[in-house]
C-alpha cells in the first residue's frame, strides 16, 4: 500500500480508538497510550500525526462540524430560496441530536480543561463565528432576493445561533424533557414570522 | 446571639469561602477541608450543614437562580402587559451575564461531575423545567389579556428559553463575540414579531 494511504489510515486508525475511549471512559482519563495500544500504533506514529491528545479531541470536533456544515449546505442548495432553506436546515436538527446524544459529557470534560487553556478555547470558539459568517451570509441573500425583511443580517444571525445553540444544548441536556425537533420546526417558523417579508410563507418569487 | 442566628452566620461564611474557593481553584480542586478552614468553622459543623461538597454548589447555584426568579418577577409585576414583561426581561440579561461572568469554568466542572451523578444532574435540569412553567404560564396569560397570538404557551415557551439559554451560553463563552445586551433586545423583539398580536407593539389595552 502506498506511504500517503498507509499514513492516511493510520490517522483513521488513531480517531476512531479515541472516539470510542473518549465515549466509553472520558477524556481525561484516556491516555495516548491507550488510544496508542486500540489503534494499533506505536506512540511515534502517534506524535507524527498529532501533537497532543487534545489535537485528537479537535480533530474529532472539526470532523463533526465539517459534517454539519456539509448538510447545512445540501438543505441551502436544495431548497428555492432562504425561508425555505430555513426550514429544510431544521431537520438538520434531529441528526445533530442524534450525533451528540451521550456525548454531553465528553464535551463538557473538554470544555472545562479547554477553559484553561487560551489557545484552544479560542478553537472550541471559532466555529462558532464560522457559523455566525455563514448564516449572515445566508441572511444577506435573503434580504437581496426579497424574501427576508431588510434587517441587519449580522444581529439576525446571531439572534438565529443564540437559538440553534439553546435548542441543541437543551436537547442534549435533557434529551427527554420535549420533542426537540418539534421544538426547532416552531422555532425556525417563529423567526421566519419576525423575519421573513411575506410572514414566514415562502412563495413569492 | 441566638443558637438560630449563629446557625444561620455559620451557614452564610461556607457559602461564602466557597464561592471564593470554588472560583479561584476550582471545584474539584476544593475540598470541604479548605472549605471549613477559610470559614472559621469546624466540620462537624460543615456536615451539620450540607451533606456534601455537591450540596454546597447546588444551594449556591439556587441562590442564583433565587436572584434571577425575583428579577423576572420584578419585570413582570412593573410592566403593563406581557410583551412589555418581556422587553423588561430583557434588561435583566445584561446582570445575568454580569453574575455568570469567569464563572464557566466552574459551572462546566460541576456539569462535567453531576453528569455522571443521575441525581444531581436532575437537581441541575430542574430549574429548567421550572422556568419553562414560568414563562408558559407567562405566555398563557399574555393569550388570554390578548396581547399574544393564540399559540401553544409550552411551545412558544420552550422557543423563548432556547433563545434564551443560547445567549446565556454564548454570552459566558464568547464575552467579546458581541454586544450580547444588543443581541437581547434584539432577540426580544423578533419573539414579540412572531408571537405578538400586534407585531411586537404593547399599546393594545
Amino acid at each position: 500500500m502506498p506511504q500517503q494511504e498507509r499514513s492516511n489510515e493510520t490517522r483513521a486508525h488513531i480517531l476512531e480508538a479515541a472516539t470510542d475511549l473518549f465515549a466509553r471512559h472520558g477524556y481525561e482519563a484516556t491516555g495516548v497510550a491507550e488510544i496508542c495500544a486500540q489503534a494499533g500504533v506505536s506512540k511515534g506514529a502517534f506524535y507524527h500525526h498529532f501533537p497532543t491528545k487534545q489535537a485528537v479531541f479537535l480533530e474529532l470536533l472539526d470532523g463533526w462540524l465539517a459534517g454539519l456544515d456539509a448538510e447545512l449546505e445540501k438543505a441551502r442548495a436544495g431548497a428555492a430560496n432562504v425561508p425555505e432553506a430555513l426550514v429544510s436546515m431544521a431537520g438538520v436538527a434531529g441528526g445533530i441530536l442524534a450525533a451528540g446524544r451521550g456525548q454531553l459529557p465528553l464535551f463538557l470534560e473538554f470544555w472545562t480543561q479547554a477553559a484553561h487553556d487560551p489557545e484552544v478555547w479560542r478553537a472550541t470558539i471559532e466555529p462558532y463565528h464560522r457559523f455566525r459568517n455563514y448564516f449572515s451570509g445566508l441572511f444577506q441573500a435573503g434580504i437581496r432576493e426579497g424574501s427576508l425583511r431588510p434587517v441587519d443580517p449580522t444581529l439576525a444571525a446571531q439572534v438565529f445561533l443564540s437559538l440553534a445553540t439553546g435548542l441543541v444544548l437543551q436537547g442534549l441536556l435533557d434529551p427527554e424533557g420535549a420533542d426537540w425537533l418539534r421544538v426547532t420546526r416552531e422555532g425556525v417558523q417563529a423567526f421566519l414570522r419576525a423575519y421573513a417579508r411575506t410572514g414566514g410563507e415562502s412563495g413569492h418569487r
